[in-house]
Order: C-alpha cells, then sequence, then structure tokens
C-alpha cells in the first residue's frame, strides 16, 4: 500500500506550519513539489525552506513536477479550472505511480489550508475513486491566508452572531452580498472592490501576509482604495507577482458591530 | 509596558498548535485561563495541558478567572452576547490591571482561531482603545474547527470559483442562503439543518473533531439528519456538552462541483 499526505502549510510565514504538519513531514519519502506561473520560485523556495527546518535525520527525495498551465479565462472560468485539474491529475497519477513505491509515504505540501480555493483534495479523491492505483490518503489542515490577514489586522472576521462569506474577485464584482456583513475576498485580479465602493465599507487589505514582504492597509473603503489599487500595482511590478486578500466589513449602525 | 498575547490554540487537537504559538507560549509570564459553561473542565485542561506540552524551562503562572456566565436568550442573541462582552471586558480588565506587572507577557489562549465566532479581540481592542490600561498586544492564528472538520472528511470548502458562507444556526434556520452552494455551520443548538431538509445537499458532520471523542458522518442531508440528531443527543446526554460543526454543499447539476 501506498500512503499519500495532503499538507497544510500555512499561507506565507513558516512559522505558521501546526505541530501535526511538522510530524507529518517527519514521515514523508517523498516531497511532489509542484507549482505554476510567475510566483513559481518564491513558492518552491519557500517549501523547501520548510521542509529543511522541520524534517530532521531522514532521509527523503524531492520531486519536482511541472504543473501544467492554461490561461484563466474570465469567461468561463470553472471549466478551464475544470480542464487545468484533469491535466494536473494525469500529472498526480503519473507522481504516484512511478515515483512512489509500495509502503513509502509521499507528500503534496499546500499553501495555506488545502480545504480553501485549492484543488489538491478534489483530485487526490478522483484519482482514489477511479481505483487505478492503491493508496491510503490524509488531509493536515494548515493556517489559511484568510486568518493570517485577520490576526494581522487584530479583527475579527465575523461581527457577532452574525455570518461571513469568504469569495473571489469575480463574484464580488457582481455585488456585495445580501445579510452579511463580513465578506473576505481572494483571487482579485482586478480590484473587484471598487465595485462596491457605493457602500459603506471597512476594508482590511494585506498582500504577501506573514512573509518579510508583507503589506497591510486599513480603513474606510472610500479612503483607502485609491492607495490601495497604487500599492498593488507598484507591488506586483515590484515583484513580478502579488498575492493579496481582504476583507470589507459593514460600518456603522448595526449594534452587531460593536459588542 | 505589558504586553498581551492573543494565542490560537486550534480546536481540538494538541497538536493543531503552529510553531509561532508554541514560540510565543514560551514567552508568556501570565496565562489567563478562563471557560465558562459544562464544557469548562474538558477544555481548561486542554489548555493546560498544551502549556505543560509546550512551554520549556520557564517560569510561568497560570490565573484562572471565572468568566461571567448569563443565559443566551434566542430572542436577543447579540444583545446578550454583547452585555456578556462587557462584563468579560471588566474581568479582562482587572487581570491586565492586577496580575500582570509591567514588563510581563500576558496571553489568552484561544480555542480554534481567534477570528472566528470569538469575543477575544473585540474585547482586548476596546480596553485598548479606552486608554485606561498601557500595552500592546499581537493575535495568533490558530486551526479552526472549520478546517478541522473539512481536513477529517478530506472534502474542500468551496466548489470551484464559489463562495463559502460561515454562519451560525440561528441564521441558517432562515433559509439556506442564496447564491452560495457551501455553508458552514457553527453554534447549532436547535439542528437547524432540519430546517432546509428540503434542499438537495450533503452534510459533513463533526463533534469533538480532533480529539479521541471525535464523530464523524457524512452523506445525503436527507439520508443521515436522522442518525446525526440521535447521535449528537446521545454525545450530548453522554459527555454533558457538545461542540459540532457541520459543512453543507449543494449536489448535483452544478459543473462547479465536480472537476
Ligand atoms: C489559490 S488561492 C489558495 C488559498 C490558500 N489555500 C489559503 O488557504 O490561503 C490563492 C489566493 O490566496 C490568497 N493568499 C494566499 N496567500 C496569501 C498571503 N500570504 N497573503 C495574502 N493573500 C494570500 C490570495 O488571495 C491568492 O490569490
Ligand atoms: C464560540 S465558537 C468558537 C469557534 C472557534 N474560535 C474556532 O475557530 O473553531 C464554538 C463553536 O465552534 C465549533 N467547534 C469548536 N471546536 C469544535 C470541534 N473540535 N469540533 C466540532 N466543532 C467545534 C462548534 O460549532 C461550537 O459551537
Amino acid at each position: 500500500m501506498k500512503k499519500l499526505l495532503i499538507i497544510g502549510i500555512g499561507a506565507g510565514n513558516p512559522e505558521y506550519v501546526t505541530i501535526q504538519a511538522v510530524n507529518a513531514l517527519n514521515e514523508v519519502d517523498v516531497f511532489f513539489v509542484m507549482d505554476k506561473g510567475t510566483a513559481k520560485e518564491k513558492l518552491i523556495a519557500l517549501r523547501k525552506e520548510i521542509i529543511e527546518r522541520y524534517v530532521k535525520d531522514r532521509d527523503y527525495r524531492i520531486v519536482e513536477a511541472t504543473n501544467p498551465e492554461r490561461r484563466l479565462a474570465e469567461s468561463d472560468y470553472v471549466r478551464t479550472v475544470e480542464d487545468l485539474n484533469r491535466d494536473k491529475q494525469q500529472v498526480f497519477e503519473r507522481l504516484i505511480g512511478e515515483e512512489l513505491k509500495d509502503g513509502e509515504c509521499g507528500a503534496f505540501l499546500v499553501w495555506g489550508d488545502p480545504s480553501l480555493y485549492d484543488s489538491t483534495m478534489r483530485i487526490v479523491a478522483a484519482i482514489a475513486q477511479s481505483g487505478r492505483h492503491a493508496f491510503e490518503y490524509d488531509v493536515i489542515p494548515g493556517i489559511s491566508s484568510v486568518q493570517a490577514l485577520a490576526a494581522k489586522h487584530r479583527v475579527a472576521l465575523n461581527a457577532i452572531g452574525r455570518p461571513l462569506q469568504i469569495t473571489n474577485g469575480r463574484t464580488l464584482a457582481e455585488g456585495f452580498p445580501e445579510n452579511v456583513d463580513s465578506v473576505v475576498v481572494m483571487l482579485d485580479a482586478q480590484n473587484a472592490y471598487k465595485q462596491v465602493a457605493g457602500e459603506d465599507l471597512d476594508m482590511y487589505w494585506g498582500a504577501y501576509v506573514g512573509t518579510p514582504d508583507e503589506i497591510l492597509i486599513a480603513g474606510k473603503l472610500h479612503d483607502v482604495m485609491d492607495e490601495i489599487e497604487r500599492t498593488r500595482a507598484d507591488a506586483r511590478q515590484r515583484h513580478g507577482w502579488i498575492m493579496d486578500t481582504y476583507m470589507l466589513k459593514r460600518r456603522g449602525g448595526s449594534a452587531s458591530e460593536e459588542g
């Protein structure tokens, strides 16, 4: 039998790694390291740093695989991701079939938490269901960028007794969701917060949260949105890539915001 | 100057603690341990276990404070929590004023992640804003019960490119939110999932997740809801208290659920 671990490594700071993840890292024979796009080198380097820092007295192999790339067309985002995941599944199947021996443990290190906007669990479940490979697998949670953002701004995600929505830029651009006071936005390539600038909101923004390049800005949406747009553009140019997340909270009035 | 740390300790498994939290625990002079209700002893014991396990060669004090208690009236939940938080703020101010010396570091250990359905950050921010006590403070994220649940069921929180809502039982009872495929429900004392049994949903339920008492049940809402209701009632009776969380996901049709 082969074993696979899907390990959440936290979203930026190597100290976000949990004790459970450290113990899991020390069971691994083969690390599958995959990344794509311009952030590639930085993110691969952070995974290797985590492996070197936390794995003690144990032999392991690192297998780097090139992630299939496709342009994420705005027009049919879900379809494109699904196609991408089918390509990825083939890569994963080859890794499990050819790079992992019986009795060995392989691992995928997932940025942040594996349950949030990440396809690794879906792909591994599809492979398990196909029956083409015999393996067992486990998932280890990690600190997501959402939690890192909230901790750095020292602000709760939800108002008392009220729901929280976690969404992406494309969906926010359709409007601030109803019946919700707090929205966290990930994967926003288009400054979607500007589409809801008519609402009375506070914005808590963070880029590269938990890393030495971290930038944080907070304030009334209307007051900070231009500064955030400029800062994003600058940072993206300087680094060649950006990862940023923000929270929007309804302001004033509502008693539930105070407490 | 005094220093305060709000440390997320994860939602059940002592190994959910992060390296950042372990390092923070080793800076603390005074741990403020507070809990309420029937779960009191169990949860205090887990905090002490974490302190003993991770703090090395350092003298520290543990100060136990009784949390003010109020009946959470369904009718005015937000108001009751706000009153409760004002009472708690007085307790916290006394702790900071009387139990923490200048130059010392005090800590509140928060169950799960401090940003999710927890008042500690709000209360400490209110004290800081009052100007009555001079201190600086930091927040350290922790693995929430939401992530622990997803990892144990090995299921992603959101469908590809789709939003996720995190809510409580009272709000779910008003109906499954629109424009959302995935909902995570916490703080449900009333089996609110039965109110949405007319929808075509998968349910992923977990109680005491990450602890030795963990129970997991998953399936089509309609098929598993009675079993979950019975299991909840049994567990609550056997343990004297329960903490459980569940995810509801729209089934079938939507391409975004497959991928
Ligand atoms: C494909 S999603 C993966 C999310 C990841 N699984 C998590 O738990 O954070 C990538 C998005 O996460 C957010 N993100 C990840 N790491 C971040 C960080 N350190 N700072 C700010 N945002 C981050 C950005 O919104 C980015 O577009
Ligand atoms: C006041 S909220 C605190 C949530 C916490 N801050 C977190 O991050 O999980 C308490 C609720 O969290 C959920 N919960 C906390 N720990 C849990 C566990 N180990 N298993 C299942 N649910 C849990 C339950 O829904 C419970 O009613």
